[in-house]
């Protein structure tokens, strides 16, 4: 079960902070970054826009492979991280697994570089 | 003059390409990758977090050390890339640069992630 890693930023209460200070904490910017991390590479923005336009909105790993022209090891490692930053989440169905966004995190991401 | 690096995509028309293969193409991929790539460090989230929260929208370089405890070369290597990805505008005034973000660019990043 994936959870979905918000980008939420929790603004320093501007009664005790001195206002040169950062709002976002370096806490939640860690947890941002990580984020925004497994989404700075074209290979992996790639594989999330197939999955959303797959059908039923997740993609079988078998047809992730071909369109981008990489091999199986470095798709399924691009997966990997995709899945362990909340973006994605992968069944096993018989021979396949199948992959699908997590519901809200894309939208998660983008709100949290507006409430930067 | 900083322009600004919209993540917009452009997708595949329909009518000539395979439904398995992604809407996002692989030159747009790679200019989106690099303005999330800027955003993908927690000291640079920072930053931005601190120019936007400045007075007038914009904060000198002289208050951008301190706060986040690192030294002046690193914070200068972090700003350096937020201006290359078209993230933040550097003016020098005097003895001091002063950065400010460039208008529309973290809404252009947000809304890259969402039409992906």
């Amino acid at each position: 079960m994936n959870t979905v890693q918000t980008l939420e930023i929790n603004a320093t209460e501007a009664c005790c902070a001195p206002t040169q200070h950062p709002a976002l904490g370096a806490a939640d910017a860690q947890v941002a970054a990580r984020v925004l991390k497994a989404l700075s590479d074209p290979s992996r923005l790639r594989l999330l826009s197939i999955v959303k336009a797959g059908e039923s909105g997740e993609a079988c790993v078998c047809d992730l492979t071909e369109p981008l022209d990489l091999g199986q090891p470095t798709v399924s490692h691009h997966l990997k991280i995709l899945v362990d930053a909340g973006l994605l989440k992968r069944e096993k169905r018989g021979t396949w697994a199948y992959y699908s966004l997590v519901p809200g995190a894309l939208e998660a991401a983008s709100a949290g570089i507006l409430a930067l």
